[in-house]
């Protein structure tokens, strides 16, 4: 019999597959490949092929758009967003529009074409969360914004356009809506029982410890209850915190562990999935609260279709996330990653 | 400059690309070829292949489970749901789920491999459209289901398994969330001003035009306002109705007429694509009100992925609907079909 369960924080239904539930193997897909074929705006020596770069690290000497980065970051060529103008809202009878003002940049995360973030070390995937956080930072001076979404597409399956391992930064002029839904569930939670239902969720999870992917001193990852999707995980915190770029330093270092070795265990069990993952976190302007719990939600792309689910906000997942927990948990990756 | 449009219902809002907007032609995917290869168990006389028929129309004499009709529906053989037993609801600390109890069904629209909605009679649609509404009404006699989904998966990129012409069925205890938001949303509207949000949505629509693909008696197709994907389409009835189920023989003759010229604007325009469509009407005791709206959301699968939208709930949508609503207003269809 099939189980419908219920997200605690969004309110979502998901039907869970549990007679045939599907391993990772029943997943008909290609695997994540990097060819190298053809020009790579993002490589070593080609940084003037993007537009001119806002944000570069390990840079020793040498001037900006030349070669010796570590992380570079700079806008996107093609912005879904334009970043000059006002907002000038307007309304037309029922509806609702304004200017599609924002930031679209893009986060180039090695100079190595071959690497991605499963590979790279430790110390460098720290330098990508550090330029997520600095660049945040430095967008949220401009008041036209109220959120900052850092995201990546990894594969040609999940929507990448260039196979050089890069994340993605938009900054809008409205919060995305299952964010605000979050930040509305959660603030209801908070005010009927005074505690974080993230927190009360990761409290549960460790104890039962069913769903849970890995974890070290910061950071727990976990198969969340409901998935939408077959091996969905999510990547938080231990201890109560609201935003992702108010964090101290020992914070990034402890996140780059646990996302190496998330993601390295996704690359194990599912042979290099394509994949997507989301930041989310506080609005500009409610940072600092008590009920929002910033967090990473990974998504591997393996089922085909969902035009349905987007349809109806119903969704089927066909592998139970106690049993995608199981294989990642299982999976061997390399022992320094995760503590 | 792009455009950030909110949908007046469900209070979303999403990016309209203006400056290098997507025409048809710009999105590369496989169209639908009906190829014909290979077992089907749909198709006249393998009746037997199927689960035994729960509805078929068509037939004069001759049993049931042989050839004759003219629309057939059968328990899907892989059903998500089952359809036996009791819900069980349990709690497990934060969390809440029941017992995957519902009905799946699939609606064999045709005998004939070769046809689809936008190629069947207007007649024979309007046949699927009561068989639809038959199963819809006999399933709510079951007392644990609170709702009734009939969708479409047409083409592999959409989701469908076989290519013989069909819709599905689900009958489940929970309401999914999208309609809820809608259900919610427009009650909410109907208390401040005593409309309906969608007649007022007509009304605006169907006086300026823009967004208008084609209009007859009682229906009329739009690209709605903000639309999540390209070329979205929303089917709905002029006068208010909020359940499918409850209409005069009249509507339904004239929706078959509304939706077959609307999928045959789409094979013209975008060269026989892949889409879902979705029924969206009130759940099960809520039948009669002032505020709901039935309709049909019609989605054709043109970009390949989402991954991204699905976690943030933050479309970017490349073809403002003004221009969807143009290039199908113009297309040459057959002039008996829609009037």
């Amino acid at each position: 019999m099939p189980e419908l369960r219920k997200d605690p924080i969004t309110g979502r239904w998901v039907i869970i597959s549990t007679d045939r539930a599907k391993r990772p193997s029943d997943f008909v897909r290609e695997s994540v490949r990097i060819e190298g074929k053809g020009f790579c705006p993002f490589c070593l020596g080609n940084e003037t092929k993007t537009p001119p770069e806002v944000l570069a690290y390990g840079r020793n000497g040498g001037g900006p758009n030349t070669p010796g980065w570590t992380v570079r970051v700079v806008p996107n060529k093609f912005p879904a967003l334009g970043i000059e103008g006002d907002l000038d809202r307007q309304g037309d009878g029922l509806f609702d529009r304004m200017n599609g003002v924002g930031a679209h940049e893009v986060i180039v995360e090695t100079p190595d074409h071959q690497s991605t973030l499963a590979t790279l070390p430790v110390r460098a995937i720290e330098d990508v969360l550090w330029a997520y956080r600095d660049r945040v930072l430095d967008l949220k001076n401009d008041k036209r914004f109220r959120y900052a979404l850092i995201f990546k597409n990894h594969g040609d399956a999940a929507g990448a356009s260039l196979e050089h391992s890069h994340s993605q930064l938009i900054a809008l002029p409205i919060v995305p809506k299952r964010v605000r839904e979050e930040l509305d569930a959660s603030k209801h939670y908070y005010r009927e029982k005074e505690r974080c239902i993230f927190c009360d969720m990761i409290r549960q999870e460790t104890e039962s410890g069913v769903r849970v992917v890995g974890e070290n001193d910061q950071f727990v990852t976990i198969a969340p209850y409901a998935p939408r999707f077959p091996f969905e995980l999510w990547l938080l915190p231990k201890q109560h915190s609201s935003a992702f770029e108010n964090n101290q330093s020992s914070v990034y270092s402890s996140l780059a562990r646990m996302l190496k070795d998330t993601l390295a265990r996704l690359d194990s069990v599912l042979d290099h999935p394509a994949y997507n993952f989301m930041l989310h976190t506080s609005p500009v302007g409610e940072e600092i609260n008590d009920h929002y719990h910033w967090h990473f939600e990974i998504i591997p792309k393996l089922t085909k279709v969902a035009g349905f689910e987007w349809g109806t906000g119903f969704y089927i997942c066909p592998t139970p996330p106690e049993e995608s927990a199981r294989f990642l948990r299982e999976a061997q990756v390399a022992a320094t990653s995760a503590v």
